[in-house]
């Protein structure tokens, strides 16, 4: 009988680089679970290497046996590694040129590092086909979720017309902890930075460079087009106010920083070149919406096939054990025989996709203004709009918790148009002394389409 | 330069028995996204031969150049053959004598058909085994969703704890549209039937037994058990009332029916034999948790894996073209070269665990019964509560919107305890002339654990 489980018959031997929290995770889940991931794998997974900054350190898990590096390229050199999992971060420097040794020299290379993946992903993918060796980034985007599986696999038969989501935990964590304390940004973030789910510099997460990361990879793999992370459109949530959540409410949305990436199929009514529309921006979703309802550190990622209709793909973003989960699924596919190209379709397939307009984009859209507590600064807001062709569903006043100091704010959703309008009206507006502040714009996510 | 992503030259050749809407499905998205499919593929996938009952029936696909074969078995004797696909149905019958055929003559076999997996999975898996070849049946379960791939692969490093979900999208649109309408059980399946979200036989989906086929794959795949379909207890939704739902919203739950296997490793304190305790019922699920929002015909699942944490798949659960994407995206892994184990494991590493006694499950649970409108009963409900060692946690009157005559409800949910316990109680108000009808009981989801 052949045994369709058991492919090889020796271990796969990995070398891992980099020994924080992630990489510890990853000793402790091969240990703790390494009797079903042999039966899983069809081999056992065997550490043979490992490399990090200081060997001393006392990280939990009894490395004495494992072969060290001090300098962790050298493991690409091993005989006795047949897979590099990287865990340094950083998306040039070290972990750049491990992954290139180690792809150069035919080994397979998984990694955790967005940054890198977003930035050097085609590269290290024409090394892995030209290496004859696999890459793989599980870990890399949303942390313990599949999503990268199941788009380049579980939706492979679709023409995939959007991805979007949920894409940082810290963000996520701080904006639903805004809608159920009441809390502006300021006080909220410290909480997060006090309770370990922001950085002491936060700036990566909260200004959703973290998240345009990964949504790049997610965009490569669904459209089958060349990574473009230079592309992604990106606003952060540091403007987002206590007044804009209770507003939000109040409308019937939450607010939530989404990244987006829609392959566009020229001007509406026209046949045109397709475009990508990549961003990140902090959005209004409706309440019914599913992503409405992910609150904390958790990620969300949704794709919408033209067969398979929406794919919702849930679960921690972050964290030692969902990022080694995810590390380790990566392992088992490779010990089960998976080479297969890691954007879904081999690179020279790839194209580069030219970045769309966003003006063009047709949807709502909802603005904040700070402005002057006087009369007159309605009718001008309501003028602007009005010049430049954008239509108000609706405007309000949100009362201010805090005391105001002269100032108000005035808030308003508009009907569906293009985004190019809305730009006009801010440009018309600019310079008006009625504002005290820039305007806060937060594009309305569509339920679909 | 080698080129991962092409490991064969040759079209991967699909036979297709059965062109319903499923069916079909699959041929207009194998045509519609012929380019795509053959990037991520690395071949072509071609349709070589289909069989259906009608040859003459429009189907609105042109198969006139497609092998015809009026007996569906002969498929698996073809020479231009590689991959049969079964989208016929049935547990026994024609599918299964083609799946024998097929798998024995070293052909893989893709399956939509949960009825026939979970009760002869484990046969066909080791007839793969046998010849070499790959069951896939992405299709069985959760329709579009990429939940068998999830747990295969995406979740592979994990000891699963505990798969769940909302997993018959009839009853879910049932359930939820009670909800939103208040309307009772009856009238709200003569609307899902005349809409097309209910089949004229209802009895397979309202009864569970659907849910039940699915959910025991799913156990199968998590926990590396040998399928055993015959050990989920099965309760269906019939006995769901309107005032339930409002009694349950006013708890501050909805109700869903819940596939859960968990697997229980002994007693507590006591380091025993895992035992696999498998069932579905109509649960009250907290609105906090993500499967209350999942409305209409939608499935999602659960599984908690050690170290990856919750992880949630969301999507459509039924319908062709998300049934059609999730056969293509397994001829997709075919072509790709994954003939790894169908249930994750190799047969042989297959466990057959015992049933665990439901009686021992520690949890909360929603009672409510319908009893004479008359003084008195809700001692003797207390009292009998009180007798098994039951403790109350709220115990209600909800109103009736119909005309009662002479009927009252009475709901109580009950502090965590053994489940036997609350058995024990409706034993002793067994025959009680109080009592017009029988109870229903429904756990209550427990978020975690």
């Amino acid at each position: 009988m052949t045994d369709a489980g058991q492919l090889h018959d020796k271990p796969l031997r990995v070398a891992i680089a980099g020994l924080g929290t992630v990489g510890t995770g990853v000793i402790r889940l091969l240990r703790e679970n390494a009797a079903l991931i042999e039966a899983r794998a069809g081999v056992p997974i065997a550490i043979t290497a490992v490399s990090a900054r200081d060997r001393s350190r006392d990280r939990g898990v009894d490395i004495s046996h494992i072969a060290w590096e001090d300098d962790m390229t050298a493991m690409a050199a091993r005989d006795d590694v047949d897979v590099v999992v990287e865990l340094v971060g950083g998306s040039d420097g070290p972990a750049l040129v491990l992954a290139r040794q180690a792809l150069g020299r035919g080994k397979s290379f998984v990694t955790a590092n967005k940054a890198m993946v977003a930035m050097h992903g085609m590269e290290l993918a024409e090394a892995a086909e030209a290496g004859n060796a696999a890459l793989k980034f599980e870990a890399a985007v949303a942390g313990g979720i599949p999503v990268v599986k199941g788009l380049r696999e579980g939706a492979a038969a679709n023409r995939i017309e959007r991805i979007y989501g949920i894409l940082n935990g810290t963000c996520n964590y701080i904006l639903s902890a805004m809608e159920s304390t009441g809390a502006d940004f300021a006080e909220t973030l410290q909480e997060a930075q006090a309770l370990g789910y922001a950085e002491a510099d936060p700036a990566f997460d909260i200004d959703g460079v973290d998240a345009a990361h990964k949504l790049a990879i997610l965009a490569a793999i669904g459209f089958g087009s060349r990574i473009d992370f230079s592309a992604v459109a990106c606003t952060g949530i540091a403007a987002v106010r206590a007044a804009d959540i209770a507003q939000a409410d109040v409308l019937g949305y939450v607010i939530r920083l989404i990244g987006m990436a829609d392959m566009l199929d020229g001007e509406p009514g026209a046949v045109g070149e397709a475009k990508l529309l990549q961003r990140v921006r902090p959005c209004l979703v409706h309440k019914r919406h599913p992503l409405a309802h992910v609150t904390g550190p958790t990620n969300a990622v949704v794709a919408e096939g033209n067969f398979s209709g929406r794919l919702l793909f849930q679960g921690a973003g972050a964290g030692d054990g969902p990022t080694a989960s995810a590390v380790v699924a990566d392992l088992i596919d490779l010990a089960r025989g998976d080479t297969y190209s890691p954007f879904s379709v081999p690179t020279r397939a790839m194209e580069a996709v030219p970045a769309a307009d966003p003006g063009g984009r047709m949807g709502r859209t909802y603005l904040r203004f700070t402005v002057t507590d006087r009369p007159g600064v309605l009718a001008e807001i309501a003028a602007a709009m009005r010049d430049a062709g954008v239509s108000i569903e609706s405007l309000n006043q949100p009362a201010l918790s805090e005391n105001a100091g002269g100032e108000a704010l005035v808030a308003l959703v508009t009907h569906e148009g293009e985004e190019r309008s809305v730009t006009r009206a801010l440009e018309l507006l600019e310079g008006s002394d009625s504002l005290t502040g820039p305007p806060l714009v937060m594009p309305i996510l569509k339920d679909r389409g």
